[in-house]
């Protein structure tokens, strides 16, 4: 198994990479610039004791490297033209969507695009050959890339072809974080919009933490 | 301090009644048929050792019985009719409406109001004058009734008056839970759709609990 980040430089994308290489899964991360890809490629395998499995690739070569497993993590602003310049190489891939549509200049809202949400955009653009899933909208980048601390945060799941979900989370949970089933691609409404609010409290002044994740709770608990 | 719970003979509403009246908040249950809400007060105040204070009338006696917190807890079918039957009487007290949009027949979906939102709907049917908050959608009503159970939820409150949220956060952390701010009305879409996706997860086979409830985990939790 062996997964690319596009938007791999980003921060989000950057601490995907360190987690999903530490847990032993080769990444290639992929951004516009396939020399600036390879920079922060090395950068991050310094940050890793084990053999480094981290390399970097211009957007279509990061695609083409890996079996199945392409993570979409470019800015909101970037998620249907990137998605337009590979669509050709997804068939027969699973395409992750973990961008979440924030509000120009106000992280503490989202701007859904028509279709309803960025995975629901996502799946509209790519056609039903590419199962789209949507995952790890909510988990803090900050955390991400503190490798010495556990993920504060499930993992809701979301898409329409289940098998693509259950192989997602699969993925996710080599990330020592537990991942469900949230149901279909419409569900990425309430599951993106989740993060402003997260930002939200992260702001405040009467939150005494930063850095929230969320959790299912079960009874007692 | 005092709580009309308009809806609270269905299971919803007589948890809330249950577990406010223990905290020692005086109740008044609203339903159509006074008779029935006097009868539902009946059977919970036997529930309570404590000096019972649950009592039942019906919907327009029980909003003018209470100083300021009306809480909105009937079935999404039953949600503008009875703000229409109640509303010129709200001015002054706050609206705090706990209904989810189930999808009719089907608890695993929202069926979203034109409006956005339940809490919305509410807001722009009630006009300025009276501020609508948004809270406790996502709290398990079997978990509610359990008073031998903590709540094992985070309350999420929105809405677009600051100030009427902090009573409502107030009044809420008297259950013993946590309660947050989150953000203006609008973020009801995200909150509302949240209780769809925890009754899924409640139903599927690959969960090993139901009646789940979301927390907000700082880092390292």
């Amino acid at each position: 198994m062996n997964v690319a980040i596009l938007g791999g430089t980003g921060p989000q994308g950057r601490g995907l990479a360190l987690r999903f290489a530490r847990a032993g899964i080769p990444v290639v991360i992929g951004s516009r610039d396939g020399a600036r890809a390879q920079g922060v490629a090395d950068e991050l395998n310094a940050q890793l004791d084990n053999a480094a499995t981290i390399s970097g690739e211009a957007l279509r070569d990061a695609v083409t490297a890996v079996d199945e497993m392409v993570i979409l993590a470019v800015p909101y602003s970037a998620h249907d033209a990137t998605l337009e310049s590979i669509r050709d190489l997804l068939p027969g891939k699973i395409l992750i969507d973990i961008v979440v549509p924030l509000a120009d200049g106000d992280p503490k809202k989202v701007d859904m695009p028509a279709a309803g949400s960025a995975t629901e955009a996502a799946q509209a653009l790519l056609g039903d050959e590419v199962p789209v899933v949507g995952a790890l909208h909510n988990v803090s980048a900050t955390t991400l890339n503190h490798l010495d601390q556990p993920i504060n945060c499930d993992v809701l799941v979301c898409g329409n072809d289940l098998a693509a979900k259950e192989k997602v989370i699969e993925l996710v949970r080599h990330l020592d974080v537990e991942a469900y089933n949230a149901g279909p691609a419409v569900n990425a409404r309430c599951i993106e919009a989740i993060t402003p609010i997260l930002i939200r409290l992260n702001i405040s002044k009467k939150v005494p933490f930063t850095h929230a994740g969320i959790r299912i709770c079960p009874p007692g608990s």
